[in-house]
């Protein structure tokens, strides 16, 4: 598999189309082409062709792609097929909202333990995951293999925590803080949720419409 | 202002400019270039010159830009000193993050009411917005201007409740339900969060750095 250079452009393209696929594959649909593909996701089919060929060779000339092959080959570069393990810290509102309703399974993580500062939660369960002290964590991480630490924490800790993990080791941070989180260590993959820049385009498809 | 057939994908990097010039300008930084902005956000800087052609003439050649004009002109781009209104349809954990700590009010909308099936938060108050019985929807929207709903409802309503909503003039949904809305009126605008495609463009990075 050809994977260098890779803009974060197509990256952020291949799990749309991995939903498209998805989405395809449960109506039943056996065949789609980059053509039919476009029109749905409003993509050009060049831009398509030209994303998959960054990643290998799919389909067959003149046939196009079959949709179960292509969605299971999107999702073994994305990684569903892996088994990534993630822990969440802090489990308020927010937290508690993704323990209870996001599919993570659907995306090749398991959520092994959250943690919180709040009494009133340490040593309960959300949705089956236990509720650990963030007293707890070195050690937690110190016996525990974690890819992705979920940070649903409040703003003025993001970073502090963020520091502490990856002293302790930590690579993977999916942030919803709302902070810009850095690390001058270059293994460091910080993904940021930023609500903002998503209702701000909607603000602006209201306006321009 | 130029705004013809300007393509998602620059709408979308509008919200992270305005991000990264409101860094600067909370950081004291007076100028900047296309140069400097796009080592900071990873674009290029032709690209960035391109992105704002599409607006209009920003900056001086020799000069660069002016933080702060800059980071007004393209918040006035994309509506944030509009008046935008909005309500919410849904106060679970997810909604009851979003008006417990969301920003609203830095992106231009003020959220008036929201609404939910549950006695138990009916004609309650979170962070000082009203929860109405979502019976009171049609009434409502007939009496006051709702720019958006926020929809944070499970995804067995969310179809339903957005046609519903359409029928009532609604014509802006910021999506979180996780299910791909869609309607047949070419005005009315989805805005879709979508969690899954973050968390696995992260687990993509993490596999492939």
């Amino acid at each position: 598999m050809k994977k260098e250079n890779i803009s974060d452009a197509v990256i952020r393209r291949l799990p749309r189309y991995y939903r498209q696929l998805t989405d395809l594959y449960h109506r039943g649909i056996v065949r789609t082409s980059s053509h039919s593909l476009g029109q749905e996701m409003n993509i050009t089919a060049s831009q398509i062709r030209q994303d998959f060929s960054c990643f290998g060779e799919f389909g067959q000339q003149g046939y196009g792609y079959n949709v179960e092959e292509l969605r299971s080959e999107i999702g073994h570069i994305l990684g569903v097929d892996n088994d990534h393990h993630l822990i969440m810290i802090g489990v308020g509102n927010l937290g508690r909202a993704l323990l209870n309703n996001f599919p993570f399974e659907n995306t090749g993580f398991t959520v092994d333990a959250s943690f919180d500062v709040s009494p009133d939660v340490i040593d309960t369960q959300i949705n089956g995951i236990p509720v650990y002290s963030t007293d707890e964590l070195e050690s937690y991480i110190k016996r525990h293999a974690v890819d992705v630490v979920v940070l649903t924490i409040p703003q003025a800790v993001a970073q502090a925590t963020a520091n502490r993990l990856i002293d302790l080791g930590i690579r993977g941070f999916w942030n919803f803080t709302n902070v810009e989180l850095s690390s001058p260590n270059p293994d460091v993959q910080f993904e940021n949720i930023h609500f903002a820049d998503s209702l701000l385009t909607l603000s602006y498809r209201i306006a321009n419409h």
